[in-house]
């Protein structure tokens, strides 16, 4: 291959990898239109590696949102790990580490579309993988993907219920909240629930919704707002 | 939990597994339906180490078939893996270990269905992963579940091209396979296409079918099989 000096380089340089077993990493960054073959003439392209990743990032990000978010719920877990591993992140943290630059693509092969960027993200975690074993690569995924590409304050803004939120943190600091919940037939049914939380004997928020989950929610929502209450930040 | 002294017991003698944090096991055979709680107030189910589990299993399951089968492309890997840890695999694997035995399930709550086995799986992984890390459980699994409940012969043989399992021996045989196929228009389409397979100047095979490819997957089938070939069966 051509770029093989720069290729060590940069890999080093950018990605700060520095290889026990280099050829893994060629054929992590190796697609299948330079239609390489290996001395026993099978196919040579990251396609294995990135199958092989996608199953250990799938793994890493799961640990680690586990013990991020100790007392989340499976079901809130599930949900944040898909988003954090769904085609479009990978794609754009694949791009943003600009995995492209240093891969072998066949120039008659123009267009790859996004999901290139994702995939050599899947096969450099997968040759990592190989190479270092799960506990360097998961180092590696948290200190490299994760904390500088994936923002968790946004990413369960809106998906962990701050209902649930508000109720941990009160048992935490041995607080209670009062969540009084009203029907009222009005006009307009998308406010037929109104929701007030106390807190200390006050009302620190309000809100109306078409069913009481959902004013409850809402009302949650202004209620940690109001106390700065952030999800479990534990260390992994 | 009143079967405390028995648990241990059967969870070494059974599984063969001990425990270096016992609170964990526990905690992946206690399903929702007991209603535990942490002193926090949270639940105390199985379902956040099921949900661990998942991705762990997936992962190791990802990362033997690598191994195993080193020439296979990616397709034929993500099936497999697929057939692995399916849904039905795993229930039945659950079940035949015997671990809803062990399980502790509110008896009010008398139907689960058959994933209670599947699940209890994922989350008996989801502990040795945190109890014992990411290579003994690898270890665990493929010593008690892979090996002994995943008959890797037949799974692949409905999966992988049996063309590429052919030419991938001729390879390594330094034997030459010749794949003749012929297009004739007859009165029945599902015939069209037929291939005969030539080794050292005699045809082996013969098969017919709608397509070139199935006509010549057909015929390697049938030479895989009159050759005695199987598909690499490397140690991990």
């Amino acid at each position: 291959m051509e770029t093989s000096g720069n290729f060590f380089v940069e890999l080093q340089k950018n990605l700060k990898i520095k290889p026990q077993n280099k050829t893994l990493y060629k054929e992590a960054f190796t697609h299948s239109s330079v239609n390489l073959k290996t001395s026993e003439g099978n196919p040579l392209n990251f396609e294995r590696l990135e199958y092989l990743g996608d199953a250990v990032l799938n793994s890493i990000v799961a640990e680690f949102l586990f013990h991020y978010y100790p007392n989340a719920k499976e079901g809130a877990l599930t949900k944040l790990r898909a988003k954090i591993v769904s085609r479009s992140k990978l794609n754009e943290i694949g791009k943003q580490m600009k995995l492209f630059a240093i891969a072998e693509i066949s120039h008659h092969n123009n267009f790859l579309g996004d999901n290139i960027h994702g995939n050599l993200l899947e096969s450099l975690t997968g040759a990592l993988f190989i190479d270092k074993g799960y506990y360097k690569t998961k180092e590696y995924i948290i200190q490299n993907i994760i904390t500088p590409y994936i923002d968790m304050e946004s990413l369960d803004s809106d998906i962990l219920s701050h209902k649930a939120l508000l109720l941990e943190w009160g048992q935490k600091n041995r607080e209670v909240f009062d969540f009084e919940t009203a029907h009222t037939e009005g006009l307009d049914p998308k406010v037929n629930y109104s929701c007030q939380i106390f807190y200390q004997q006050k009302c620190i928020a309000k809100a109306k919704a078409a069913s009481k989950k959902k004013a409850e929610e809402k009302a949650a929502r202004i209620a940690v707002r109001a106390l700065k209450i952030k999800a479990a930040n534990n260390e992994v």
